[in-house]
C-alpha cells in the first residue's frame, strides 16, 4: 500500500514540476522585465536587508554560489575555519547587526551537519540567521547516485529532514519558475519570525536566469496587522488596571525581556518608559534593550537570584508589564521567577495576555505605542514610585574574599571592575556559562549591546560569535567589542581568532583562565578531573594570536594578568582601552571561585532535582 | 481529530509506561542475580565489546554519567576539545581497533548536534559508533519545561528525530525494567550492521539499579544464518561459472571493496585468496584490506583513473568476484567504474548476486569459506594468471615537473617517497581529498592500516580521525599512527592536537601545505578568492604542537621542509622515524599541483556535470 501510495505521490510530484515548468518557462518570456540568476536574485534580497558580511565555509557543491559572493561588490565573503563557527559568526552578526540578517554559507550534508548545531542555538534564542546550502543539481537530487558527502544509500532527504527541525522555513530551489517566490517566502519567515531558514540551492539552478520583478517590492518586516476591535478591547482591559493599584508605594513596573529586542520593539518600549516614566526591570536575556544607566531602570531581575533589593519591588509590584518575556531555566533563576498572572500583564510579538486572559494575534510591535499614548496619563504618579541604582560594588581591593588570597582576581571584583572600562556603543560578548552569570550585575553603558546565548547555552559559542559581532559593530560604527569566555569554552572554536585577524577585526578578548570548565564543576563533581582534561590549554594562551595569523606580531597584543593590580593596571592603559589591534589577556582565576548568580544557580538545581527525584520515588 | 489522538496515544503510552514500570519492579525483585546501575551494565557491555577510550566533552546532562566512566579502571575518558573532533576521534577508534566499536559522549542537544555531522560520517561509512547522550530527567522529558539547551518550544522529539537520520537504531533509556534489553538491542544493531546507534541517558536513569543477569551473555556480532537450501544453491551457480571462463589468459580476479573491512571478513578473504590464487584488486575503499605487498595483488582500480594496465586487467577479466562493493563516485572514479553485472558475482553482508540475480539474506561472512572449499581447485590455473607488480615510481629527485623547480616536493614525488617511510603495522590516515587521491598509488605495508573517508568526505575529519586512530593502535601494539592533513583541512578541528599531546600519543602528522583547499581549486574556479581565506594560517604551523599543550618543547617536534632533500633528509632522520614523540611536518607544496588521481577525477567531474547539463537542456 506505502510503496503504491508513494509511487502515485511521485508521479504527482512529476506531473506538477512538468506543469511548474511550463508555467515558468512562460513567465520567463511574458515579463519582459530585466533578468539575472537566482543567485543574483537571492544575493541582491540579502542586500536590501543590509547584509554585508556572509559566513561559510567552501565545498564543491557551493563553490559556484559562491563566485557570485566573491563578485558582489557589496558582500564581504568571510571564509570561516569551520562551519559550526561559521553558524556562531553569522548569529553574533545578526543580533549587533539587527533589521537585518546573518547568512551561512555551507555544502551538502558535512557542511551543513556541522553547522547545524549554531542554527539551532539561532532558532532557540530567536535570531535571524538565513543558511544557505549548495546541494547537488536538480537531477542528482531526483535521479539520487551514491554521491561524496551522502549517507550511501540513497536517502538524499535526510539532512533537509535534520534541518526542519531547527528552522522555521525551508526551501530547495529545484524550479526557475518558483525560485523567487521561495527566496522571498523563507525570508520573510526568517525576519518577521525572527528565526532561522533553510535555503537550499542545487548546483545547476545557481546561473538560471529569473526576473527581477519580484525585487522592487523589498520584504516586509511588518508583522501582520492587529484586529482593530480585539485591540481595542485589550487596550481597555489594559487601561483599566492601573487606575485600581498605582499609587506611590505600589509600583507598575516594566519587565523587559528577550523577544523585546528579537521582535524589535526597542524603539517603542523606549516610548513608553520615556512618557509613563514607570519603573524598569529586565530579565538576563533582555539585558541592555532598555539603557542600563536610565533614571527609571532598576537592574537584573533573575527570581530568587536577584538583588534582594530587586527581587522584592518585582514580585511586590502591583501590577507588570512584561514585554516579551521568555521563561526559561537560566532566565527565571532555575523558574524561581514569581509574577503571578494575575498582576501580569505580558506583550509578545504575536499574542497579549492580560492578567489570565489570552488574545491571539495581538502583537505588541502595534500595541505597544497605543498603550503609551493611554497609559502616559500616569507619568506623576509613576515618576514618585521609586527606583534603587542600579550599581555594581567594587569590593576594596586588598581585601580577601572567601578562602582566596587577596591580590587575587575574584569574579566578585572582576566584574564590577571591568564596569568602570566599558565605554559607550560597546558590544559586550559573554560566553554561555560563567561569564553571562558574572556580567548579569554589571550594569553596562549607553548604547552598549549585550549578547549571550543563555536559553540554547551552546559551549563554544562566543568564539565566532565574537567574530561576527565584531564585523556588525564595524558596519554600524558601534564602539569595541569587548568578549569574556572561559578557558574551557575557548578551545572549542579557538581557530577562529584567525579569522578575526585575516578579517581585521579587533575585538578585546578575556580569556577567564580557572583550569577547566567552570560552570561544570558547580553544577556537578567538583574535583572530577573531566572537568580538567583542558588542563594543557592553560599553557600557551598569549601565543595564540601570534600562532594564528600574526605571526610577526604587529597587529595584535597578548596579556597575562594574575592579580588585580595587574589587571588594573592593563585597564587604565590607554593603549590598551584604544583596542586598535585585536588583544586577549588571559586572566587568572581561582578554580573554584565562581560569579554569585551561578552559585545560587547551581544550588537551586540540585534542590529542584532532589524535589523532583523525591516526588518520582 | 489530530489532537484527540494525540491525547489518546498519550494516555496509551502511559498506561503501557506504568506496567512496564510495574514489571520492572517485579522482575527486579524475582531476579535473585547482582544488581548494578544502568550506567555500569552500558558500560559493561562495551568493556565487552573491546572499549578502553571514550570520546566526548561533558556538560551538566552528561556529568552524572561521566562519574561512572571515570570509575571505571578499565575504560579511559579522553575529554576532546569539541563534540564534533569527539565524534570523528570515535570513527577512527572504531576503524583501527575492529571487531569493537567507538564510543563518543555529547550532552543534551548542544552537544549531541555539535557531533552529527560525524556521526552521520561513520552511518555513510559504516564504521560501528555508540553515541551516548545525557539527557535530561525522564520526569523533565514528559513535563517539558523550558529547559537551557532546548529549542524553547516545547520540542523535546526535535533531536532525536534528527538522529534518527544518521543511527541505525536509537534508544532513550525511560525505564529502568526495559533499559538491560534496548541497551542490547541498539548495540547489537551496532556491531552487526557496521552502522552508529544513539543511546539517551536521562540523568535519572544514570544510577538506577537493574540485574546483571544479561551480561552473562555476550552480543554477538554473528550475523543470521544463511537458508541452506538457497546457500547451497548460489555456490553451486557461483561454482559453474570459472569453469567456462577459468584459463591462463582469461582471469578470475577478486575486486576487494569497503565491506569486506566493514563487515570484518578480512580472514575468509585472505584463505580466499591464498586456497585460490586469483588475482586480487582494490578500490579506494578497499585498501589494505587485504594485503599490499602479496604476490597475488594487482593494486587500485578506480574506473578510468585507474594506471591503464590495472584498468585493462580488471576490465576485461572473465569473471570477478566482487567482496563488499560500495559503488560511491570517488570510488569508482567517477562512476566509471566498467564491471559489467554478466561477469560479476558480488558478494555482500545481506546479499548475493551471481550476474544478473540477487539472493536476499545471502551473507558473505558465511558464505566465503564455502566458496573457497569449492573454488580452490582452480589454484593451478589461477596461479597462471599473471598479475603486475603493484609499486609506485619514484621520480628521479633532480628532475623538474611541469612548471615546478626541480627541487619542489611535487606529489609526484611525494607519495612514492613516503612508501620507503612506511613500515609494518603503521597506521596510515588519509584526510579527504588530495591526501586520499595521493595515497592510492602507493602500495602500504603488510598488516598496515588505511583509513580515510572517500564516501562522506567531511573535510577535518583525519584531525580527530587521527587521535582515536592513534588511541587504538597503542591498544593494539601497532606501529606508528602517520597521518596525511592540507593546511585547508587541518584548521576544522585543529585544537585536537592538544588531546594528542595530552594523552601522550606519538603520531607523524605531514601538513600538506599548499595554501588552501586544493581539491576545492581543482573542482571549481581555480584562482578564486575562497579557497585561499586561509592564508593566514601558512605562517606558524610549527608553533602549533608547543602553542596547544607542549610549551616546554619536550614532548614533541615539528619541522618544515620545503625541498626533495629537506624532506629525503627528514625521513632518512632515524630520531624522526622512531617516532618517540608527537611531529608535526609542514611539507611547503606547490599551490596548482595536485595528485594525478585527483585531477583525472575533476575532469571527469566536470565533463559529467556538462553532459547531465545537455541532457536537462
Amino acid at each position: 500500500m506505502t510503496s503504491t501510495l508513494t509511487t502515485d505521490l511521485q508521479n504527482e510530484v512529476h506531473r506538477l514540476q512538468q506543469e511548474l515548468h511550463a508555467i515558468g518557462t512562460q513567465i520567463h518570456h511574458d515579463d519582459g522585465s530585466e533578468r539575472i540568476t537566482i543567485s543574483e536574485y537571492l544575493l541582491t534580497r540579502l542586500e536590501q536587508l543590509g547584509v554585508t558580511s556572509v559566513f561559510g565555509v567552501p565545498g564543491d557543491f557551493n563553490m559556484p554560489f559562491l563566485d557570485y559572493i566573491e563578485d558582489n561588490p557589496n558582500m564581504e565573503w568571510v571564509g570561516n575555519c569551520n562551519e559550526l563557527n561559521a553558524a556562531y559568526a553569522a548569529d553574533g552578526y545578526a543580533r549587533v547587526k539587527e533589521h537585518s540578517v546573518g547568512v551561512v554559507v555551507t555544502t551538502f550534508g558535512v557542511g551543513e551537519l556541522s553547522a547545524i548545531n549554531g542554527i539551532a542555538g539561532a532558532f532557540s534564542e530567536m535570531v535571524p540567521v538565513v543558511h544557505i546550502v549548495g546541494v547537488p543539481s536538480t537531477v542528482q537530487l531526483r535521479t539520487k547516485p551514491m554521491l561524496h558527502h551522502t549517507l550511501g544509500d540513497g536517502r538524499f532527504n535526510a539532512y533537509t529532514t535534520a534541518a526542519e527541525q531547527v528552522t522555521s522555513a525551508q526551501t530547495v530551489l529545484m524550479h526557475k519558475a518558483t525560485a523567487a517566490a521561495e527566496i522571498d517566502r523563507v525570508l520573510s519567515e526568517c525576519i518577521t519570525r525572527a528565526r532561522p531558514v533553510y535555503v537550499g540551492i542545487p548546483t545547476d539552478m545557481v546561473g538560471e536566469k529569473i526576473s527581477t520583478k519580484g525585487l522592487k517590492v523589498p520584504l516586509s518586516r511588518t508583522p501582520p496587522p492587529n484586529d482593530p476591535e480585539v485591540e481595542k478591547y485589550v487596550l481597555e482591559r489594559i487601561d483599566q488596571l492601573p487606575g485600581k493599584s498605582a499609587s506611590k508605594d505600589k509600583d507598575i513596573i516594566i519587565l523587559v525581556d528577550a523577544c523585546a529586542i528579537r521582535h524589535d520593539v526597542r524603539a517603542e518600549l523606549n516610548e513608553l518608559i520615556g512618557q509613563t516614566q514607570f519603573p524598569v526591570y529586565a530579565t538576563p536575556m533582555g539585558k541592555t534593550a532598555v539603557s542600563e544607566k536610565g533614571e527609571r531602570y532598576g537592574g537584573i531581575y533573575i527570581g530568587s537570584i536577584s538583588d534582594p533589593g530587586i527581587k522584592e519591588k518585582v514580585e511586590n509590584a502591583a501590577l507588570i508589564l512584561s514585554i516579551g518575556s521568555l521563561k526559561s531555566d537560566f532566565n527565571t533563576g532555575m523558574f524561581t521567577y514569581s509574577v503571578p498572572a494575575s498582576r501580569t500583564i505580558e506583550l509578545h510579538s504575536n499574542y497579549t495576555q492580560v492578567r489570565h486572559a489570552q488574545f491571539p494575534g495581538i502583537g505588541m510591535k502595534q500595541l505597544l505605542p497605543k498603550l503609551t499614548a493611554r497609559l502616559k496619563r500616569h507619568r506623576d504618579t509613576a515618576a514618585k514610585m521609586s527606583v534603587a541604582q542600579y550599581k555594581a560594588i567594587l569590593p576594596k581591593e586588598n581585601e580577601a574574599e572567601g578562602n582566596l588570597k587577596p591580590e587575587t582576581i575574584s569574579h566578585a571584583f572582576f566584574w564590577p571592575r571591568m564596569e568602570e572600562f566599558f565605554g559607550e556603543k560597546d558590544i559586550i560578548v559573554a560566553e554561555t556559562g560563567t561569564s553571562s552569570f558574572g556580567i548579569l550585575d554589571v550594569p553596562l553603558p549607553e548604547q552598549s549591546v549585550f549578547v549571550a546565548q543563555i536559553l540554547y547555552g551552546s559551549i563554544g559559542w562566543s568564539v565566532g560569535g565574537t567574530l561576527g559581532a565584531a564585523l556588525a559593530a564595524r558596519d554600524k560604527n558601534m564602539g569595541r567589542t569587548i568578549a569574556f569566555i572561559g578557558d574551557g569554552s575557548f578551545q572549542l572554536g579557538v581557530q577562529e581568532i584567525s579569522t578575526m585577524i585575516h578579517n581585521k577585526v579587533k575585538p578585546i578578548i578575556f580569556i577567564l583562565n580557572n583550569q577547566g570548565y567552570n560552570i561544570e564543576r558547580h553544577l556537578h563533581g567538583m574535583d572530577r578531573q573531566y572537568h580538567t582534561d583542558l588542563y594543557v590549554w592553560c599553557v600557551k594562551w598569549t601565543s595564540l594570536l601570534t600562532t594564528f595569523g600574526d605571526a610577526a606580531g604587529t597587529e595584535s597584543r597578548s596579556y597575562t594578568v594574575r592579580t588585580k593590580e595587574e589587571l588594573n593596571s592593563l585597564l587604565g592603559d590607554a593603549e590598551f582601552a584604544r583596542a586598535d589591534k585585536i588583544q586577549l589577556v588571559e586572566v587568572v582565576m581561582d578554580k573554584y571561585d565562581t560569579p554569585r548568580g551561578l552559585r545560587v544557580s547551581a544550588e537551586l538545581g540540585e534542590q529542584i532535582q532532589r524535589m523532583q527525584a523525591k516526588l518520582a520515588a
